[in-house]
């Protein structure tokens, strides 16, 4: 069935990444404001130039939902269009997803996607 | 045990939404501010009146733990009072939960809901 | 592998919650601004000093990623430090997590956390 592939990654990072799903044909995406830390919690990270000292920093949050058999190819894309290669270049993680729906057709499943 | 139903729909839906799962007894739900697109990217969504060339439409996501055995009536009634049948009406998606608990009792599982 | 470890909460106890998680020598969190409502809908419910008569009331949702092995003591400091008693503390719930990716790295699994 689908899985829903949640990323977490830098803020300007975002456009290189709906490119890179674009050119896989993903249809969709979710995306929020969240603000997060990671393993250097309390040591400083760079965001739009000012270094952050505190605790969070802004990143975006983005859903994808795919199906089963693209949600590889879908992860290690969105990982190499966000990485930058600086700390607090995000995290990516993949659940299972029992039913999708689209509302509009009441499609459901793969064909909701 | 629990499933955990998501909704990413039309802001102004938002009101409508609420109802159909208060008439079937849905005790709570949380909301967050997302953006996002589907498979028209690129094509124009109207949203307040006002035509989207963008890529990104303001649409609101929903989560709401219902029981496993609501799961089912809890998506059709939330799918039904979501739609409105021109495009970007959302996506709505089912995923197991392992575990609930409600802070303030500790209660556990089904009765944490 | 990874469970997910969403948590709703009042927002003023996310500092709690953050100190409780860091004694446990937990990595990362991702906080974001939500709504929502539980039981009482249509009750009241106190937000900085104000009674809320309407039905949506600002919580901070938190989410953690941890390894499985982690996720019933992170859950148990996470309640006990969200706690006030009052009505609103919140919801908390554990998902199973099929992929973690650490951006900057590459790492997977564990390792990634
Ligand atoms: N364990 C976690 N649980 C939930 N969210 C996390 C976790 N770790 C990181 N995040 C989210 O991902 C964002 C980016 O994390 P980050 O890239 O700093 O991870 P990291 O493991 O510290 O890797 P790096 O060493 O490359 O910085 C954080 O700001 C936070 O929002
Ligand atoms: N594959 C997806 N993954 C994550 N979120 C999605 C996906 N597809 C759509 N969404 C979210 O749902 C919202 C509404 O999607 P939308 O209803 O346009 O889907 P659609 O498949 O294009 O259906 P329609 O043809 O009726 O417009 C989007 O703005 C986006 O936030
Ligand atoms: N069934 C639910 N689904 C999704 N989110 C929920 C659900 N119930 C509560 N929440 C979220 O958790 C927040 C806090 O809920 P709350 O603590 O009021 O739950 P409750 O069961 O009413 O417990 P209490 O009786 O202690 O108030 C809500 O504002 C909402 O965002
Ligand atoms: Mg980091
Ligand atoms: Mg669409
Ligand atoms: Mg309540």
């Amino acid at each position: 069935m689908a899985k829903l592939v949640t990323a977490v990654i830098k803020p300007f990072k975002l456009e290189d990444v709906k490119g890179a799903l674009s050119a896989l044909g993903i249809a969709g995406l979710t995306v929020s404001e969240v603000q997060g830390y990671g393993r250097q919690k309390g040591h400083t990270e760079v965001y739009r130039g000012a270094e952050y000292q505190v605790d969070f920093v802004p990143k975006v949050r983005i859903e994808v939902l795919v199906d089963d058999i693209d949600a590889a190819k879908v992860v290690d894309s969105l990982v190499a269009a966000a990485r930058t290669g600086k700390i607090g270049d995000g995290k990516v993680w993949v659940t299972s997803v029992d039913e999708v729906i689209r509302v509009r057709t009441g499609e459901r499943g793969l064909d909701a996607l």
